[in-house]
């Protein structure tokens, strides 16, 4: 019979809510999506969900009904009834007694709905961001809730004044931020990390590049170096909460003028247009 | 005001239990220990606190004092009153609205303690194991909750029937077990990893490191080829749960006769005199 303790309490194991045993909590093992709405629409439900289901994929969690997900999703944007919402789920393997390797775990789906500031203020200042190593696993391409090297990266970051770390690889290339795409622009051309296990298949980097065209960018999906970042003419990143936020300050470099730049504002309204279509 | 969504059911969030806000399960946000005692006696303990205190710090969490951990395990154990226990307590950065680099929250402290079963029949039968890449992050030395690596390791050992997951990195070198670390016997030769940022610093590690020499045995610790495991006399590994249990299939390498060594089987009886005399 297994004796539990929180904080400095004994607890009796049968009357400890399951979360406590949750296999998110032990070993990360669950994955996760973020999305959110605009003006009463979803955006991209269809796409964060196929992340999702290739998410659970990957980690071997089965027996999840994308179909209930996507109910469950709606039934709680129409419940919470804000124009802007940002909703936050994941699904864990189970909850039990801790064993690295458990079979026939029920996974466990939990979900949370918010009301989203306005990204517009991040639009018009931009942020600053700090490289930091990318220590994270060799499996970013899951949706993991393994995160905690990101939880290191953005805490270096906020002490230093900064909104977003952006992670190097040991050779010297930019991999992505710890929340977010991140993008460069040489010339006319938008430089971005090519998808691959190491980077995590941005539903928003996927509408960017799409829509560079529109800009008169051309696409280049190759790593940027540290040492070109210097020589950029803008850098931004994506990320759903904010879409398409420029980057004005990379460590101790200012970026073009130290204000977002066009192509930025320029995509940003294209993205806004994109968010009205859909 | 945000609202809950747990399985297929609304929740008021002030009504559910804080610990579906653990940022252990947001993020893999904490660090653990797991210990036994062996007949009435906890083994090592100054040693996994000491560890712990280090993980603590480098995940920056702050305000845990060491001394009320201690007494925290030595009060359960003395409550729970069996001679031969394990014991895992984590501690997460604390519970909340889901952000990654919040300030202000207050640690959580979650502890179970079980009887665990004899580890004589494995130091008998001896276990299977297969090597898999290892596809961690950069700070293995921290004993963290970011495990689904591991945990992915573990499924895919016991699918072949293997009882551990063997990392080896890019290189072709074994690192260490997904849940234990790892020796390899060449003449009288013991060979396991240095400890760098790749490694757990494991207690069990560090004792038979000590123990080695009461056998015969001399320490070289540098990291053993995947490639020359078919050439080592024995192979074992060492963990808290089973202290030092010989190896006797590597994928589909038999090694040595395909029981356990005779190092592993001194080096295990070494430590049931250690665990005695402490």
């Amino acid at each position: 019979m297994q004796l539990v303790m929180i904080d400095d309490k004994f607890v009796d194991s049968a009357k400890v809510d399951s979360a406590y045993f949750d296999y998110g909590t032990f070993f990360g093992d669950g994955v996760y999506e973020f999305l959110r709405s605009y003006n009463g629409k979803i955006f991209a439900l269809d796409e964060h969900l196929e992340r999702f289901q290739k998410s659970l994929s990957e980690i071997e969690i089965d027996g999840i009904d994308i179909d209930v997900i996507r109910k469950r999703v709606l039934a709680v944007f129409e419940k919470y009834n804000k124009p802007n919402v940002k909703i936050y789920f994941h699904v864990t393997r189970g909850a039990g007694i801790r064993e690295h390797a458990k079979e026939g775990l029920t996974p466990r789906f939990f979900l949370t709905i918010d009301e989203i500031e306005d990204a517009g203020v991040y639009h018009k200042t931009g942020i600053k961001v700090i490289s930091v190593p990318d220590t994270r696993w060799k499996r970013c391409d899951i949706k993991s809730l393994n995160l905690l090297p990101n939880v290191l990266a953005k805490r270096v970051a906020h002490r230093q004044g900064c909104a977003e770390a952006i992670f190097v690889d040991d050779k010297g290339y930019i991999t992505e931020g710890a929340a977010s795409a991140f993008f460069a622009v040489f010339g006319n051309v938008l430089k971005t990390a090519p998808l691959n296990a190491n980077i995590l298949p941005s539903v928003t980097r996927h509408f960017t590049l799409q829509l560079a065209s529109n800009v008169g960018l051309k696409v280049d999906e190759s790593q940027v170096r540290i040492s070109d970042i210097a020589k950029a003419d803008e850098l931004f990143q994506a990320v759903s909460s904010k879409d398409i936020t420029g980057i004005i300050k990379f460590d101790d470099i200012t970026i073009g003028d130290g204000k977002p730049g066009k192509y930025a504002k320029l995509l940003a309204e294209e993205f806004e247009k994109l968010v009205k279509e859909r």
